[in-house]
C-alpha cells in the first residue's frame, strides 16, 4: 500500500484523514507542529469537544486499527533538516499538505497574525516543494487550497476547476483563444496564501517536474467520522469560536446552547460547502487518480454543493426554534452574491455527497449539547476585522 | 520636498536612484542590509567596477552635494523593530522598494538559494506592507518589479500595462468582458516571488487602501549615471558574472577583454532593455505621479525597447571585432520569441529614452577596459543551471 505524509495530521481536517486513510490500509505518517493547539493556548480559543493529546490519540488509534501511524512532531518551516531527514526515511509515495494556517478571520487580527500567516504558509508550501526537488523525492502532493482564493463576486459563468479559456484581442482585432490559470481575488490574508501557493504549484510542476492535485475545498462542515467515533479520545475538533469556528458548525453549537445565530450582514453571502466524511473521500480518490510529471497542476474543486448564510441558519433555526440575530459583519466583502461552481472531476470519480438537506444535523446539535459545559461564550462573537490596523 | 525612503539603496539600481533624488532635492533616506554586497563575498562574484564601502560612497555625496542622503543598515525582513522604529521616524513620503534578490539564475543555483529568494522577496515585500498598515503610515510605495513575470511566450497582442481584457463565455454562451491582472508564466523562483509579489500589492491595495506603483522594468543596461560619475568613490556596480551580470552588459565587458560573446542557444530570445538613466528618471515620474487611496495598483511597463539576444551581440560584435560563440542555455526557456510590450505609461508622462542604437557603447566598453585587471575569467560562464536539483 502506499506510503501517505499527512502535513497538519493533527488538524481539524487532517486529524480525520489520517485516520480514513490507515483504516483502509495505507501507511500514514503524521507531521504536525502542533501549531493549532498553541494558537487555542495563546489566544484563550478552545475545541468544544476535548481534544486528546497527538501522542494520545494516535496510541489509543494503534490499540484498536490494525494499521499503525507513525507521528513526528516538527516545523516543516523551522526544523527543515529534521523534516528533510524524515522525508529520506519515509519516501512517501503521497504527501498530503494542510500544514498551513487555516482561518481568514485569524489572518486579519494585526500585523502578527498577517506576519505569522504569510510565513508559515508559503513557507510551508515553497520549502517542502524545494526540499522534493533538492532530495529528488518524487512524490505526488496533495494540497489543500480553497474555494475562497476567487473571490465572491457574482459571475455570468461557472467557475471552472482550476483553468480558464478567455478570448483576448490581438493587434489585427482577431480574437484568440488562451487558457489561463483562474484569475483569484482573495478576501483576506490567509486567502491570499493560497492565491500564492498556486503560482508555486504552478513553477514547481512546470520546471521541476512535480506531481501536485492542488483541491479548492469548500467550507467544511461536521465534525467527527466513522473513524474519530471509535473513541472519545480520537474525537476531532469543533471549532466554534469567531475566528476558527465555521459557519454552520457555529450555528449548530448556538443552537445546542441557545444563543441567537449569528448572521454577518444580510446572510446573503453564498458559499459553497463540503462534509467532513466528504473530504476523506475526496483526498482518497486524489491519491488514486495522481497528477502525472510533466503534467500541469491538477486542480478539482473539493465542493459539492452551495448555499447561502442566510439560509443556512434558517434551516438551524426551524430545526431548533433558535432565533437569527442580525450581526454587523466584521469582514470587507460582498454584501450579496451568487455562486456556481463545477465540481464535476470528483463527480466523475464517483463521489457521493452527503448533503446538508439529507444530513441528520442533530448528530452535530447532540454533540453540541453534549460537550455544552466547555462552551466559553465570549468567544462566539466575531474577533478579528477586516478593518484592523 | 518629499521625503524618500530607498530600500536596497546600496545596489546596482537602487544607489543611482538614490543620488539622481538626492540631486533633484529630495530628502533621501537609505535603508540597505548590504545583501548584494555579502553575496559577492560568500559566492567570490565581484563588482568590475571597485565599490567603496556604503559609508564611504555616502559620506563622499554628502561632501559634494548640497543635498544630503541617511542611511541605515538594517534587514527589514529579519531586523522588522528596529526598521518599525526608523519609518515611525522618517515618516516617508514615498518609499522605494529595491529589497529583493534580483539575479534569476542565482535563484536557480539551489534549494539554498531558491528558499532564500522566497523567504527575502516575498518577506520584505509582505512584511512592509503589513508594517505599513500597522502603523498607519500613508506613504507611496514604488515597487522594482519585472516584465519578467509573464514570461516570454509569443503571443498575438501587445503586453499591456498590468490589466488585461477578456471575454469569458457565460452559461448562456454569451460573452462578458472582464478585466484581468495580466497573467503570469514565471521563468524562474526569482520571477515567482515577482508574481507573488503582485497578489500582495493587489490585496494590500484593495483591503487597505495602500498607494502602490508597481513597475515592470525590463532588462537594465549601462553603469553610471551623471552622479555616480563625480567622483570615482560613487561609481556604481558593473556585474558581469553569469549570475548577476544582465547581457548587454556582460557582451561589453566581454569584448574589453576580447572573450567571445557568450550567447545562450541560439540567441532568439527577445527581452525588453532600459538604460540605467531612464531608470532614474521613471522613478522620478512615478514619484510624480502616485497612485491614490483606493485606486487599484498603478503597474507601468519601465521598458523603451526590445531586442533578441543575438541581435546585441551582433551589434557589440561589429563594434569591436570580437566574435560570438553560441553555448548551451543553461535556462529552461523558449529558444526564440517574439514581444510587443506597451510602454504608453512613461512615455505619456514624457520619458525620453536613451535607445542602444543611438548610445554609444564606447563608455562602457571604456570603463570595463580601465578595470580589465579586475576581472574573474572563472566566473564569466553560466553559473546556475535551470535543472539544478
Amino acid at each position: 500500500m502506499k506510503n501517505i505524509m499527512v502535513l497538519g495530521g493533527d488538524g481539524f481536517c487532517g486529524w480525520p484523514v489520517a485516520l480514513f486513510l490507515s483504516e483502509k490500509g495505507y501507511e500514514v505518517t503524521i507531521v504536525d507542529n502542533l501549531s493549532r493547539r498553541k494558537i487555542d493556548n495563546n489566544y484563550h480559543f478552545n475545541s468544544l469537544t476535548p481534544i486528546a493529546s497527538l501522542e494520545d490519540r494516535v496510541s489509543v488509534w494503534n490499540s484498536l486499527s490494525a494499521h499503525k501511524i507513525k507521528f513526528n512532531i516538527i516545523d516543516i518551516v523551522k526544523e527543515r533538516e529534521i523534516f528533510e531527514d524524515l522525508l529520506l526515511r519515509v519516501k512517501p509515495d503521497v504527501i498530503i499538505h494542510f500544514a498551513e494556517q487555516r482561518s481568514a478571520p485569524f489572518s486579519m487580527k494585526s500585523d502578527v497574525e498577517r506576519v505569522y500567516t504569510v510565513e508559515n504558509n508559503i513557507g510551508s508550501t515553497h520549502h517542502l516543494l524545494s526540499s522534493l526537488v533538492k532530495l529528488d523525492i518524487d512524490a505526488h502532493i496533495i494540497h489543500l487550497g480553497t474555494m475562497g482564493v476567487y473571490g465572491y463576486s457574482s459571475t455570468e459563468w461557472e467557475i471552472p476547476e482550476g483553468y480558464l479559456s478567455v478570448q483576448v484581442e490581438g493587434r489585427s482585432g482577431k480574437y484568440t483563444e488562451r487558457e489561463i490559470l483562474y484569475p483569484t481575488s482573495p478576501g483576506s490574508v490567509y486567502h491570499l496564501t493560497k492565491s500564492m501557493d498556486q503560482l508555486i504549484f504552478q513553477y514547481y510542476a512546470s520546471n521541476y517536474q512535480l506531481r501536485i492535485t492542488d483541491l479548492h475545498q469548500g467550507v467544511v462542515w461536521g465534525t467527527n467520522t466513522k473513524q474519530t467515533n471509535r473513541d472519545e479520545r480520537l474525537i476531532n475538533r469543533f471549532d466554534y469560536d469567531g475566528d476558527y469556528g465555521t459557519v454552520l458548525n457555529r450555528f449548530l453549537m448556538q443552537s445546542a446552547i441557545g444563543h441567537p445565530l449569528t448572521v454577518y450582514g444580510t446572510g446573503g453571502q453564498t458559499r459553497a460547502f463540503i462534509h467532513i466524511d466528504d473530504t476523506c473521500k475526496c483526498i482518497e480518490l486524489a491519491i488514486e487518480n495522481p497528477a502525472k510529471s510533466g503534467e500541469r497542476v491538477k486542480i478539482f474543486n473539493q465542493v459539492t454543493e452551495t448555499h447561502t448564510v442566510l439560509s443556512l441558519a434558517k434551516k438551524v433555526s426551524e430545526a431548533t426554534g433558535v432565533s437569527i440575530q442580525p450581526t454587523e459583519n466584521p469582514r470587507n466583502e460582498m454584501v450579496e452574491n451568487e455562486l456556481d461552481v463545477c465540481h464535476e472531476c470528483f463527480d466523475g470519480l464517483g463521489l457521493k455527497a452527503k448533503k446538508v438537506a439529507d444530513a441528520p444535523l442533530n448528530t452535530e446539535i447532540e454533540l453540541a449539547v453534549k460537550y455544552i459545559d466547555r462552551v466559553d461564550k465570549s468567544i462566539i462573537k466575531p474577533l478579528s476585522f477586516w478593518k484592523s490596523k
